[in-house]
């Protein structure tokens, strides 16, 4: 920590930061520049309560962190990409993964159609809501556990393996024994008991980002979960809120790289929240691909005009095929630079 | 809604699309423009459903709400504001309230001691958290059932009532036997599974404003309580996110007469969130009360230097004291613009 | 400034960092700590240059500044307020001062009817533009210089100062011919080749905060001018972009007593463009003026109906009235607690 | 324009309403809903000074337009992209431009390698500052004609095209002598005064994205320079202020291909102030090439330690030839989706 004195402190308001400090069994070098004097801490102990405590004194005018304050996600403390096995595939590994599925489970015949046709088109995993956060209480809630005996339907049909999101620490359990990868919705990147109920859920987890979270702030939520046991988390940008209008959200790209130098777990881009409009999601992927993201989780609907949510956002299924089929020889190019990385040194 | 279609949209694609409304029991009027065809859809149905459909839809431009899309909480529903009995007191009533007490309860002591001070201040509610939302899962989580005990004795010592945060809608039950009302913290605002749990508490229910949020998303998550069952709900403006990094938050001062004209609900502001510094939290108390708010909740501390949280912005007592004092030409002047209160005709 | 190494820097990668330092003349102070070296830079030089130079070096995670980057603005420099005479009143001194008037001077009659009324209310400054800085290149200009003549006549039947915004350099010496104050909007607060010429004005300077500007960006921008020769420059706080949408921007009013606090300059706030609605003016004028600003700027309008710009958010004069006095014993209380001020030790 | 009246307006109310709409020219369709009256007003007229004049009747809930405020630069008013020569190239053609060089013109040595190296790899513009906007007085704000003097002489060396910087209306013939594209800055993206003096400057323009501004706002600004005679505007996406703070500014990537629907102009992305970090730019230069933007502006210094400004974010010179060598492949996917682009229908 740095811990910067008010001009013209006194050498006992001083010698009080500095007692503070080493009640915290921290070291201390003090530094007198021209103007004021600013303080290093050095050791390891609670930062936060540390930090807290330190600016609560009026002679502090600053208190600045040095060291990352999460440690389990990071590159430093893990330097080899975390792949994550998810039936058969795994994320974060030396191949592009594409979900792809629907906003919300409505009935059987459109999951079927949906699953059958993103399996053929070369998805791994379908994505399908059965709880549904909605910002209204009059709008459609989810099909709850009927929709997830549809995933699971749907999972036998087709071989994907099935991501769903859960919004409570209540449903955990129950979501677990139907899905293999637990969606942590943006709303809830901040559900403290909830993300620490999932350190137990014993399947691996897609945590979003938050609408106006920072990257530090994901970072630390999934931290929660690691730390309570569970380090197959695979994070997801899905764009933030910006001033701009014109689409949902502000897909914040470059996010990609800048995790994949301060994490080792898995990076996923959903195109679909990040614009909120369809005619962008295929230009979006290929720019996901390019900028070297691990996977794609995308919208799709077998009539997204009838959709019961994200309609706009949905692509039609012959759409989403020739997307795929788009992106090859970027899929292509992906895999060069993948084998051609030379094992990570930050 | 307004529907507005693209230029050159065909004779056949604009049916396509009045056919859709129809479908969803609207009225349509169709109106042509010099440039391109508007379409006003008149009626009382899915709303939500019935706009995600036609954004689906090519050939459409743009599809807008007209009316609010909440009902209970406006003041078109409910023309009287709402006053919210606590514990012998009124929030939203003919009296400012102050709730004051500090962000964790830590210990016997120390919530004693700020309870007993804070009365005599003239406080009405004590504040203090026993599960606390923390961003790290390093940081201290809260006293948990035995910080709840703690409150309910400094209630019985002191006659105040208890406001404190609930963050699981696992806890809702064993929260609300011990307080007076149920805080939801700004991170959790759009945690639906909670709001619609809270409908059934059978305590009044304090809901903070998201970091991130509008106003109308403010609207949206009360009206899930109360569409739930549950009609005590006032709201807490606490500072919103924005690119200033001096203040902690910056507080959305405005967003009290706004909300005073938008619902029936009572305002509460919250200095300390706002701002983050204590120095800064007299002068936005007195704004609060110039502006009209219904109640402050403040942040105090017996010694916020050795707080476990949040003691930058912990009023030291002896300065609660004072800024209460310093209060009162500012209240008496509130007091008289509430009784000259017209009726609200909105 | 502080200076934080990567982790497990070589001993000639640190040396390195250092020769830059000292080679732009700053002393050093090598901290090791657990995890990796962090070095304090103490001594008075060019600062931004150093810095970037520093953040450009591979080795080097973070470089941060201590000390503010501005000088002639800070308290530190100047403890006393400053009070800006205009035309026989003082902004910043012991009396509040509120400027009035259209947001377009549009022709004569509506001009000399506003002045005419606001000073009758007790305003002590015309505001009203002759230069119009327009989103759209199809909407109205301004009357450019023969709004100026309007201007001036209307000073010389009411004795009312002018406050007249300048869009271009080029306008600075035209503009200070009419104007006893020269108002640099929102949109210009980081046109620079604008901000160096007010330096040579010879007029005091009302300076907006930008759309979307820090507190730290406003006063250097304050910093350009005073650094150019002006030092009469009243900053003003009009309302900040965020995510809200029912007021026309966002009024972040603790910057009031933040600026007051690192700034001997006088803080202005402008209820009008930041609240975009008439009727919400007089609840955060009366907030205002309970905070501690030092003046108001209102937009008033003889008939906001038929404004060429901005009458939503006008003052029908009749209503400037009734504001002008209910404010009065809020503005009490503002002189008391002025007089009561000590001075100030930060 | 669409205009919603408050609810139980009374029909004299209304009457008014349609009344002012008729004095401005418009048609007027009135419809009944079942909660309030919506009216719809049809034709072309002073859109603006119209809904500003409705927003100011107290009857009136909202009024929105439906058509874009900007006509020139739509692609409803011109189908094909524009493609502007320079120099023997064209941005918004068929080929993929890239333009590098430093931040700012430091000395003659500094530029002439920069232009050699730059052209050798590829790059057909040089980029240079000799008119620097800087947030602080004190920092270097460029070499001004001297600059310029040096950057002819590059290209009178290397047949590079020049973009450079103008920050007045006082300079624009001044720069225009010497620049093939005028660069107008992001703090300068709303500067009227110099938006319409590059109406009659005679060279391509590339107006930078404000630092929050939307992207219809980016448009009106192009469309006052268009308005104002000079029909060659590229647009360039730089990053947008966010919330995030690792990188300097977060790239609204998806900016490119919504730019493409919405207007004729070519747009041009610029990695290096959009991430602050030259090991970001690479990847989402692949990205920008991926998603479809028509050019590249990249900062390159020949020592990035000692450039005077933006040393973090630019590329080493042997760094920019590798990555110009990376993105081959792109850029033969990009010609061949140029080539395959069916002619516009939006």
């Amino acid at each position: 920590m740095i811990i910067s004195m008010k001009l013209h402190s006194t050498p006992s308001e001083i010698e009080e930061v500095c007692q503070r400090i080493r009640d915290f069994n921290y070291k201390i070098h003090t530094i007198e520049g021209e103007e004021r004097v600013v303080i290093a801490a050095i050791g390891v102990g609670d930062t936060t309560a540390c930090l807290e405590s330190l600016e609560a004194m009026p002679q502090v005018e600053r208190a600045v962190r040095i060291s990352a304050p999460y440690k389990f996600v990071s590159r430093e403390f893990k330097k080899e990409k975390t792949a994550i096995r998810v039936n058969g595939c795994e994320v974060g590994g030396s191949e592009f993964v594409v979900m792809a599925g629907p906003c919300s489970v409505e009935n059987e015949k459109q999951i079927m159609e949906s699953a059958y046709a993103v399996a053929e088109a070369g998805a791994k995993v379908l994505r399908g809501g059965a709880f549904k956060p909605r910002t209204s209480p009059y709008d459609f809630q989810g099909m709850e556990v009927d929709g997830l005996k549809l995933l699971r339907k749907a999972k036998e049909a087709t071989g994907l393996a099935i991501v769903t999101e859960v919004m409570s620490d209540r449903d955990v359990e129950l979501v677990a024994e139907y899905a293999d990868i637990l969606q942590i919705g943006a709303r809830n990147m901040q559900n403290f008991a909830l993300l620490k109920r999932l350190g137990a859920a014993g399947k691996p987890v897609m945590l979003k980002r938050g609408l106006s979270s920072t990257i530090k702030e994901l970072l630390m939520s999934a931290e929660y979960i690691v730390a309570h046991g569970n380090k197959d988390v695979m994070l997801c940008e899905r764009g933030i809120r910006t001033f701009e209008t014109i689409t949902r959200n502000t897909c914040d790209i470059v996010a990609v790289p800048v995790l994949q130098e301060l994490t080792h777990l898995p990076v996923v881009l959903d195109p679909s929240h990040a614009t909120g409009k369809r005619n962008l999601v295929p230009a979006l992927s290929r720019a996901a691909v390019a900028i070297g993201a691990d996977a794609l989780i995308v919208e799709t609907h077998p009539c997204p005009e009838k959709a019961i949510s994200d309609g706009a956002q949905s692509l039609h299924l012959p759409t989403f095929r020739q997307m795929m089929s788009d992106l090859v020889p970027y899929l292509e190019l992906w895999k060069q630079s993948r084998l051609a990385e030379t094992p990570v040194a930050v």
